[in-house]
C-alpha cells in the first residue's frame, strides 16, 4: 500500500460521511441503518454477502458509525479508514436480538426517526431494528442515499470508463464464436470468460444476456439452448465490474441478414437512441430524455412495443438513480452517469435494444461506449 | 425440448405446490407472498433479479399462483408449467400500488395471515403488500419453505453432485498457477475462469475466496493483491452452480511448508472434519454434528479460534437449512445436503478450513467431495 493511500481513503470517507450527516440533519433523522449492498460499500468500503445473518451499520449525524455483524466478519472492520464501534454476535440466532438492542441503546438513536433503504433492507434486519427500537419510526431514506451516490467523482468515473473498456474488449474476443448453430448459452459462457480475461471483477453486474430469434423479444430472458439461425436478431446485453463500478451495454446483431420489418425496427431503435443522446445534458429532465427516445419510436408506429424506460443510472449498481422514465422530472446535472437503451420488441418475432453508457458533464454529454450501433450483419 | 419434458415439469411443480398448500393449511396461512430468490425459483422455475421494481408471487392453498411483476418481465410467465394469474405494471412507480392492490383483492387473501420470508423479502415489497392488505398480518414463513427445500429429490442431488465435480475439476486446472509470488486475486481469477470452462453457470454461488498468510485467519475476506510467500497457509473456498444447484468446498494448502503450529492446526481441523463426518447420519441432531467437530478443536486447546458454525445446508443457495450449529436440535434425515467445514483461525498468523459437501441417505452419509484433505505442501 503506498504511504498516502490510507490518508486518501480517510479523506474520501470523511467527505462522504460529512455529506451524509448534512443530509440526515436536513431530513431530521437520528440515524441511518444500512445493510449490506452498494450504499454500505460506498460509505465504508466494506463488502458483505446477504446471508441469513443480519448485518447493519448505523450512521449518526455526530458520532462514529456503529457496526452490528457476525463475529466471523469482524475482521473486515480491522482496517477501516475511520473510527467505528463494532458489536459482534456468535452463531446462535437466539442471542442476536440482545446484541442489536445493546448497539441501538449505546448509539442513543432509539427515539428519533431512523432512515432505511426499503429496496435493500430485508424484513430480517427491519425486525431486529424494530425490536431494538420500538418507539422509532423507520422511514424511507433511499432517496437521500441515491442522491449522494448519483454524483460521481473523478475516480468513480474512471472506474466506470474502465468497466466499459473491459466489456467492449470482451465482446470483441467473443466475436469469433457467434455463428449459426451456436447456442445462446455458449455465447454467454464465452463472453463471461472474456469479461474475466479482460479484467472484470468476478462479481458481475449481471450475467450476460444473449437472446436470439423470438427470444430477443423478451427483454430480460436468460440465455437458453436455442441455436442461432439465419434470419435471427441477436441481442447481447452485458457488462463488467472494475473497482466496484459497472458498465452495462447492449448491441443487436443480424444473423445472415433479417427481414425488412426487423431491419426497420433496428433503424427505429437506433434513431431513438440517437435522439435521446442528442437531448441529454445538464438542465434537461430525465423525463425529457425518455420522451425524446419514445417520440421517435411512437412516430414509427411501434410505440406499444417499447415496453421499458429509456435508461437507469450506473455506478456501483446496475440499476440506480437517475431513472430515465416518463414522470421523472429530476433535472440532469454534471457527474451523473446513466444508460440510454431504447428497444422495440415484437412478440414471437424478435427485438432490438441499443444501450449506451453516458456521463453528463459541464460541457454536455460524454458517451462512454463507442462500439458501432448500426445493425451489423454477421455472416451465416 | 423432449416431448415429455413439459409434463415432467408439470408433475414436479404440481407436487411442490401440493406440499406447499398442505403446509400453508397447517400454519393457517391464507397465502404465501414470495419475492425473487431461491424459493421462488423452486416453486416456479423462474429467475428474476432483485431490482428497484418489486416482484411478488402469491401462493394460495386452493387457487392458482398470482404474479405481480413489471411488464418487461411478463414474458417469463408465458410458458409456466402450471396455471397462473399475471398482473403487470409499467415503468411509472406511482402506478404500482394500484396493481398490487388489485392482485391482492382478486386473490381474496387480504384478511388472513400471509407468510413471507424475512431473510429474502425486502421492505420495498413488504410496504406494497401492507398497503394492499392493511388488515393482514405478515408472518415469518421462512421455516415452512426451508423445510420443503431441505429434502432434495434425485434430480436435485444429481445437480449438486455435478456442481461438486465441476468445482473439483476447476481447482485441478488452477493448480499450475499457484506458486510463490502469485497474488490471491490472480488465483481467484484463474479459478473463476476454470469454473466456467468446466461447466459452471455464471451465477456463481459466491466468488472464490483465496486467502494467504495472515489473511487466511479472516474466514470471509475478499481476495487481495497479497502475493503468496513461502511459509503461508493458503485457504481456497469455492463452488460451482449447475442447473441452479451449488457446491461449496474449502481446502487449505501450505506454500513450501509451514511452521509447526500451523501444521498442527491443520491436523486439528482435519480431525474435527473427520469427527463430524463420522457422527453425521439420520437421527443425529445438527447440534451433535457441530459438537463432534467442536470437541476435537476444544480438546486441542484451540476452541476459541473456531469462530463459526460447523456447516450449513446447500441446494439452490449457499446458505440454507439445515444449519449445523450448537442449539439446533433438528434431527438429520435422509435427503438433506449440507457442508461440514470446521476451521481454526489464528489472528495475524493464519487459518485452516476444510469443507466437504455431504448427503444424508437411508444408509448413513455420502461424502460428495473427494479431494484430498490432508495439508498438501505446494513446492515454493
Amino acid at each position: 500500500m503506498p504511504k498516502n493511500y490510507h490518508s486518501f481513503q480517510e479523506e474520501k470517507y470523511f467527505h462522504r460521511h460529512a455529506a451524509l450527516a448534512q443530509e440526515m440533519q436536513k431530513s431530521n433523522l437520528s440515524a441511518l441503518a444500512i445493510n449490506p449492498g452498494a450504499s454500505l460499500t460506498y460509505l465504508t468500503g466494506l463488502h458483505f454477502h446477504l446471508s441469513e445473518r443480519p448485518v447493519i451499520t448505523l450512521f449518526m449525524p455526530d458520532s462514529h458509525p456503529v457496526f452490528v455483524l457476525p463475529e466471523l466478519e469482524a475482521g473486515k472492520t480491522d482496517s477501516l479508514p475511520f473510527e467505528a464501534q463494532v458489536y459482534t454476535y456468535g452463531e446462535v440466532p437466539t442471542n442476536w436480538s440482545g446484541v442489536f438492542r445493546q448497539a441501538i441503546l449505546d448509539a442513543v438513536v432509539g427515539f428519533g426517526k431512523i432512515g432505511i433503504e426499503p429496496h435493500r433492507m430485508r424484513v430480517l434486519e427491519l425486525r431486529f431494528l424494530e425490536e431494538s427500537a420500538p418507539q422509532t419510526q423507520f422511514t424511507d431514506a433511499g432517496g437521500l442515499l441515491s442522491n449522494l451516490r448519483m454524483y460521481k467523482d473523478q475516480d468513480e468515473v474512471s472506474a466506470i470508463r474502465k468497466a466499459v473498456n473491459i466489456a467492449q474488449n470482451a465482446l470483441a474476443d467473443t466475436w469469433s464464436v457467434i455463428k449459426v448453430g451456436v447456442t445462446e448459452r455458449e455465447i454467454a459462457a464465452e463472453l463471461t470468460i472474456q469479461l474475466l480475461l479482460k479484467g472484470s471483477e468476478s462479481e458481475f453486474p449481471f450475467s450476460p444476456i444473449v437472446q436470439s430469434g423470438p427470444n430477443s423479444a423478451n427483454p430480460h430472458a436468460t440465455p437458453s439452448d436455442r441455436k442461432l439461425e439465419r434470419g435471427d436478431l441477436l441481442v447481447i446485453d452485458w457488462g463488467a465490474r472494475y473497482e466496484g463500478y459497472i458498465s452495462d451495454i447492449t448491441r443487436t446483431f443480424a444473423i445472415g441478414g433479417v427481414d425488412d420489418q426487423l431491419a426497420h425496427i433496428a433503424q427505429v431503435v437506433l434513431d431513438a437512441n440517437c435522439a435521446a443522446r442528442r437531448v441529454a445534458r445538464a438542465g434537461i429532465s430525465a423525463a425529457d430524455v425518455d420522451q425524446a427516445a419514445r417520440d421517435v419510436i411512437k412516430a414509427s408506429g411501434y410505440g406499444d412495443f417499447f415496453i421499458h424506460r429509456t435508461g437507469h443510472g450506473i455506478g456501483m449498481e446496475g440499476h440506480e438513480a437517475p431513472y430515465i422514465h416518463a414522470g421523472n422530472d429530476m433535472m440532469l446535472k454534471p457527474d451523473m452517469t446513466f444508460t440510454i437503451e431504447p428497444g422495440v420488441y415484437l412478440p414471437g418475432r424478435g427485438g432490438v435494444r441499443i444501450e449506451d453508457d453516458v456521463l453528463i458533464s459541464e460541457c454536455g454529454i460524454e458517451i462512454l461506449t463507442d462500439l458501432p450501433r448500426k445493425l451489423e450483419i454477421i455472416a451465416a
